[in-house]
């Protein structure tokens, strides 16, 4: 019979770092050809959209699919678990919180694998409840010792400023626009719900490693094409979807300022097919479109700790 | 709470004759652009597959998901459905007993528009557990009186036939061959698990209906290329889905008997756009793709009634 594990079941169990070595594990499974993503499906709803994708990682035995609908941020995420070994269906894992840490956390192994290794501090744009997770990520993956944020709402960017602080144990201090946030960085966090470009060109420094994490969908940008061709080496989490998702790289395609073959599989760096950095110089950028194979990575090391630890209901019959 | 419902409470709710009342709204409801559906995917595993197709009524307020791992069989059928409107997972439904009623039920719906109305001998060819759904849904849809039934094991057909007299209702006696049993036929049906076409040319009778159900890989073919082409109308229920799994169609296509272009959306007959047969002469064809419209269709209706009547289990927090 399936366990039915919950948010809380969820939050119990996973944590930034474990994530980032589940990802860690499921990138390079997927660059030696043991793991697959499919992208993500829409159908267009009266409200919002529904979302569908999915991934198998055969050497852990298992496949399945992150399903939900998105209205005002998106309700009812959940993950189904299958073996592929003809057990038919392991788990139903509620999969917000989850998914919130999954999406952190490739940005976390992203940065490990493509910033500089010193990398101390920190810029975050935008303040929403995916940026705490984003920063928590990024100071697990590296010697962090400083953030800023800005985000346009003072009230929030303060706010965030100080709940960071106290709950990440780092010194994280508002700043009042883009320019003041990644002066200095060595990582930018860009992950916002913007239609029009908030990282320019201008605002790239030589050596920084930048995560855009927030826009998933052809209708948002976060980058200009400026900032994106800056980069001397653009990886994402799964370059099929990027290229109907990624609107900073589509608006680049299209314009003629990048070539889709310069995108590279986040699971190329990490599997050590490609290096992530070359030079100290070098800008690189990660567009994280948030695939199944992560959701699968986590929710499989869920369901086991969960199995082991007596955690979840049975349901079925 | 979304509400979980097992095999067995969908076995109390549904029945064949009301899925095709569901079946005949929904394909209307398609017809005049208020339901789409998004065709199979795939992921091979080890053993078997894993197989993902999803759909939505909107008018109903309903999209969703069906899941499942196929090894020797097939385990862990599930269906998803979520709210159009915003309130998330409604329902987790266990869709084996389902999917086969919904599939005969297909096969039902195709038969009422496309056999001649007075068509009362059905020839089936299989007998696996689906064709006693196939042959209850087209018994349900015209008056039908007697059926034959031919598989190459002796025992088998006479056991199905006897099984099938009892609970159908109906005069059903075996066959020892194709030919034997589509001898006089009004509606055959061919549901088997054939790699090599089992339904010639030479057994396709002037004004018989045909529903192929069996095949939905390209790797199994039921009809040769002469029966399909003896078809003066071929429906299916999703023509992109049909375009990869499909062989029969697959097969006459390529080899350049068949236009895509005469194939036809089975909803396009029963939304009235085309008529389901124009002469009594006419030989029409469905091939069964089962697709995730016709789950969704029957799993809204299962949901309601279980709200309704208080069946199944809340789970979740």
């Amino acid at each position: 019979m399936p366990l039915y594990l919950t948010e809380s079941d969820v939050n119990r169990l996973l944590t930034v770092p474990k994530a980032i070595d589940l990802l860690d594990e499921a990138f390079k499974a997927q660059a030696a050809g043991k793991a697959v993503n499919v992208p993500r499906s829409r159908i267009p709803l009266e409200r919002g959209s529904y979302n569908l994708m999915s991934s198998a990682w055969h050497e852990k035995g298992v496949v399945g699919q992150k399903s939900y609908t998105a209205a005002s941020g998106g309700v009812g995420f959940h993950v189904l678990l299958y073996s592929t070994r003809g057990e038919g269906l392991l788990a139903i894992i509620e999969a917000n919180r989850m998914g919130q840490i999954r999406t952190g956390s490739a940005s976390g192994l992203a940065t490990k694998y493509m910033a500089r290794p010193e990398s101390s501090v920190v810029a975050v744009i935008g303040s929403g409840y995916q940026a705490r997770t984003q920063l928590e990520a990024v100071a697990a993956a590296l010697p962090i010792t400083s953030a800023r944020v800005y985000s346009r709402s003072e009230e929030n960017r303060v706010g965030f400023a100080n709940a960071a602080t106290t709950d990440l144990e780092l010194s994280v201090s508002p700043a009042d626009s883009v320019e003041a946030v990644v002066d200095g960085a060595d990582v930018v966090i860009v992950v916002t719900n913007a239609t029009e470009p908030v990282l320019l060109g201008d605002n790239v420094a030589k050596g920084v490693h930048i995560n855009a994490a927030g826009a998933n969908s052809w209708l948002k940008r976060e980058l200009d094409t400026r900032a994106v061709t800056a980069a001397n080496l653009i990886a994402t989490d799964d370059v099929d979807q990027a290229k109907f998702e990624c609107a900073d790289l589509m608006r680049a395609v299209e314009s003629g300022h990048l070539m889709w073959q310069q995108v590279r599989p986040l699971s190329d760096v990490v599997g050590g097919i490609i290096p992530g950095r070359e030079f100290k110089d070098d800008v690189t950028l990660f567009e994280s479109q948030g695939v199944a194979l992560e959701d699968i990575a986590v929710g499989e090391w869920v369901y086991r700790q969960a199995v082991e630890q007596g955690i979840g209901t049975q349901v079925g019959g």
